[in-house]
């Protein structure tokens, strides 16, 4: 009985401490892959049928090495070569961040390709999906990824944004399209929505299917700053994205591609952050978009407090049938698995939408977290309603 | 003396190690600046004006770090709170790969961006040149850089090509341009005439500078192999990449982009491998192109030998005069600190252009190695003599 409680606590302090392996307290299935996303020629990391993830990696001199995924790490084991290898427990289906930790140092594993989320360019892993298709690289006609390097006034800086062209668009010059501006999240940039985000490929494999209408879709940074004044070094930076989205980034891209200047083929879309910034930016500028979609996040986030429609964003929500007017859509996504911050302040959101008696659509993702595979799909979902 | 003789046999082992640091044996001048190439907001690494490097990594429990650069190792020092900094020689001008060593384990130095070269995603630096203004990111018009993806039937793979288009291209429909088909080195893809040569930003500042016509460059990914029959597992890859070439890239490139479809607009160039490759595709299709570029590199490669014009590519240069009719351009160039085989063999095949009477352009750049700072100079020459 002695003997058990102390196995129970041991358990219990290695499960507190984040060290006990996965491998350690349950059955691993041996049926492990390279990741998706591993770099040329890697074998590792690998991934299995449960979702668990197995990381290597040589480190003959080293004491502890961890694989660090999803808040928890798990010990790696050392074999006589020096070569390290464990697992994590099973992860959601989709992408993860993720990281080593060789004797106190943290790095990107040398075996995946790198991505920039959670403040980093980093290693990251697919976990395969039921719907792993809607994002998969597939041989149907192909828009092109376009990197724009141009210069901001706003913030004295270059900047650069990533800008999808659909299949077709450079075969009739006369043709012009409706576009998407859509943003990322939090300690993400510009790159997110292609490199973790699949946009490109989820937009042309709906086009393929015809399940969306060919658009233009324009990924930009939604970190931007003024410059700040040299006597005043101390100051915090004032974002100016909403300056930089309206008198830069739209005009650049309505000269440089064939766009229909219009606000009905204007949509604009972002996840977390980048859905908190885009309302903003939508409903200060109606004029501009009809079209509204936040993935993981609304205007009033962190609150989950009823919303004050006299003082929220100005009042832009307070006459209802207006709204209703002027947005042909406003969608709405949330993954299951999320931290209750964000079910709690977009079901706050929605209840004012249905006092108002404001028109949206709500989606739920069943199984995932806030992470990409959520955006991937609130993306798959709200590409397919858009312009229609 | 015999403390004197220990002293520099202890030196010299240290050095034969590779494990002694520029910071034990010279003065190393205190102004060390973030890298260029830095991830965002990160401090380290570092570069002086003396080209040394300096890496800094937190790894409390670790016993010995390492920077990995230029193929030697120099230690890390440990400080109270289990940070470790050191630093390099002075480095080359230019662009180079580097790594850290943390208990034997090779790891990405998480404070720097990471580029595709020496077979793998990893560290690179920056250190900067007297001329490295031919790459700057400037306030000036840019082009696009286009990811493309397509389905190749040689391969039975889905490929990825970049495409930049000149500042205008966009601006006037009826408008055609010349292609610059450019291949990048062994061990690394289709990411680095972008990622660490700058071709893009290159060729911007030199259309807007007017001392280079606006043109399309194409760059695509030298490793194409046909899909091994499942009886002959064991058989090595055949490569197909001049297939891929003149069967599957430039017919693509001609459909999807305003291309002017002739030999006369048409030029091809590589480094490195990518040399000797396209040396062999402009010389078995000189109907296709009119202009090379060999950037450290020729088709005779390894070999120093003179050159047996009857045999060398099956006789393609024993008719001088064609071939002088044939390229409006043959460019070679080499940097001055290239390990021997490079000089030597471009040597042997410039001894053999003279024999045969056939003209060529021969750039020396000043100081640097078999690394990118030496393409970016050859590139920065080469496309202000295309297509002129």
């Amino acid at each position: 009985m002695i003997v058990n409680n102390l196995k129970i606590l041991s358990m219990a302090i290695a499960m507190v401490m984040g060290n006990i392996t996965f491998a350690q307290t349950a059955k691993v299935n041996d049926d492990f892959k390279p990741s998706e996303v591993n770099q040329p020629g890697k074998l590792y990391p690998q991934v299995n049928s449960q979702g668990c993830v197995r990381v290597q990696i040589s480190a003959p001199d080293a004491k502890m090495v961890q694989l660090d995924i999803g808040g928890v790490t798990n010990n790696l084991v050392k074999d006589g070569n020096g070569l390290w290898t464990g697992e994590s427990a099973p992860q959601d289906p989709g992408f993860h961040y993720y990281q080593l930790n060789v004797d106190g140092a943290s790095v990107p594993d040398p075996g995946s390709r790198y991505f920039y989320g959670a403040g980093r360019w980093g290693s990251g892993i697919e976990i395969p999906a039921d719907d792993s298709h809607i994002f998969a690289l597939q041989d149907v006609p192909h828009g092109l990824v376009s990197e724009l390097n141009y210069f901001s006034k706003h913030t004295g800086l270059m900047r650069r944004c990533f800008v999808y062209t659909p299949p077709g668009y450079e075969a009739d010059a006369n043709m012009r399209y409706p576009v998407l501006y859509l943003q990322h999240g939090s300690f993400e940039d510009e790159t997110g929505w292609i490199g973790q985000g699949k946009a490109n490929l989820i937009l042309d494999n709906l086009i393929a299917h015809h399940k969306a209408l060919p658009m233009i879709v324009v990924m930009d940074n939604g970190y931007a700053f003024k410059p700040l004044a040299s006597a005043d070094g101390n100051a915090r930076p004032a974002s100016v994205f909403e300056e930089v989205m309206m008198q830069e980034i739209i005009p650049l891209i309505d000269s440089r591609f064939r766009t229909v200047v219009h606000r009905d083929h204007r949509a604009i879309a972002g996840l977390s952050m980048g859905a908190n910034q885009t309302m903003r930016i939508a409903m200060n500028h109606l004029d501009h978009f009809a079209w509204y979609g936040g993935f993981s996040g609304t205007a009033n986030y962190p609150s989950a407090q009823p919303i004050d429609v006299d003082t929220f964003l100005d009042g832009k929500f307070k006459n209802g049938s207006w709204v209703n007017q002027q947005l042909q859509l406003l969608w709405l996504g949330v993954g299951t698995k999320e931290e209750p911050v964000f079910p709690k302040s977009i079901g706050a959101f929605r209840n004012m939408l249905e006092q108002q008696g404001i028109r949206h659509v709500f989606y739920v993702s069943q199984g995932t977290a806030h992470e990409w595979h959520t955006w991937r799909r609130s993306l798959h979902q709200y590409a397919q309603l858009v312009f229609k």
